[in-house]
């Protein structure tokens, strides 16, 4: 059986302007029951995610604990304008040295890339945005959740509710895991056959490609993940 | 094909201390690029949520636009406080009354039962929660999403995902749906079969009751509740 009264994980997960909330928000319900979490940026102003609404850090890079169990980063558009930002590149690369597990939902992945901590890993992303990883040394993987020894990637968005439970099963045991699964009510009913391309109609692909084309075409010409390919 | 230019769904979506953060984000990244979303409390200050983050209102209930597309109400342990706090359930009965669809996840639904307005439909609420739909002339039926006329409930935490993409497909068609369903990549594999009591191991369901009882407990106890039973 699960036991609640263990020491909590530290948990810091990163916050930036323009995240996408429900990449942050999937996996910070998995972990909360059973975890101090960090939510760090370089100031603890509220900062506004995709869709305006604001959260509000409760630490910074400074004070950010050094020794992390897991260290997350949420995707979302505003992961291009951190990709050459020194200040949280090198938070990024600090606390990814030592943490337990190096996480991310979503373009996420990218950042720790830009951080130097895909190289010679496998990894996902964002389908739209998974190719990108190449250009950091990653393997992009086809899956929802890619474990590769201590890194532990999810694909777009709702991917985080299936990556936390996997990261939280590693940490805390699988009974842990399946008491999060049926207090959230994870018994998912996707109304369409709609969430991969592998499965939507090309039109609809089309279309959320034209529709994300702007997001991908400054992804391909960040300077930063040129001056890393190869 | 779906048509991002019509004209934005006014969305008001009910936010209080102790509501559960993931009810509200998953059907609010849905909703997010149909529709000006309104978040309303009683105040604008910074509402706490279950885990502790914040999430600042943007309208009052003075100033929540009168005719909505959709009327949402979350769920969380907050939920219980408000059941016989006059100015939510006088504000949800009138919002309700004039909402195109009224709508909840999770507990949520036990919010609009109190307001009146689930009298003689069937209705879903989170799993340990469901029954008490009952004291409020509601009809508890067991399905992650409800429709009964403009009436429509999702059960617990992570069914707000199911049913946002419902909501909005019966508002902006399937292929709206469809998109959104794919830009969030939703393509469920919980690592686990414990989302709902019928497929959890007895003892997990046994260990979340008895971690939820002083919430049943209070939920049952209630005396709002108890005067509208029968």
């Amino acid at each position: 059986m699960m036991n609640l009264t263990q020491k909590p994980l530290e948990i810091g997960m990163l916050l930036y302007p323009g995240l996408t909330l429900l990449d942050l928000i999937g996996p910070h319900t998995v972990f909360s029951w059973f975890a101090n979490i960090h939510l760090v940026w370089k100031t603890t102003d509220l900062v506004r995610t995709d869709t305006g609404i604001g959260v509000k850090p409760n630490a910074t890079f400074a004070t950010c604990p050094r020794e992390l169990d897991i260290l997350f980063v949420p995707g979302g558009s505003g992961q291009q304008n951190l990709m050459a930002d020194t200040e949280v590149v090198t938070f990024l690369a600090d606390r990814g040295a030592r943490a337990k597990y190096v996480t991310s939902v979503c373009s996420g992945s990218l950042l720790l890339g830009a951080a130097g901590l895909l190289q010679g890993y496998k990894a996902t992303s964002h389908w739209a945005a998974r190719e990108g990883l190449s250009a950091f040394g990653a393997e992009p993987a086809d899956a929802r959740v890619v474990v590769d020894r201590n890194r532990i990637t999810g694909g777009g968005v709702t991917a985080g509710i299936d990556f936390g439970l996997v990261v939280l099963a590693k940490l805390r045991g699988d009974d842990a895991a399946k008491f999060t699964q049926l207090a959230m009510e994870y018994d998912p009913e996707p109304p369409f056959n709609s969430g991969s391309p592998k499965t939507a109609d090309p039109a609809i692909v089309q279309q959320a490609l034209s529709t994300m084309a702007s997001y991908v075409e400054k992804l391909a010409s960040n300077p930063s993940a040129e001056s890393r390919a190869e």
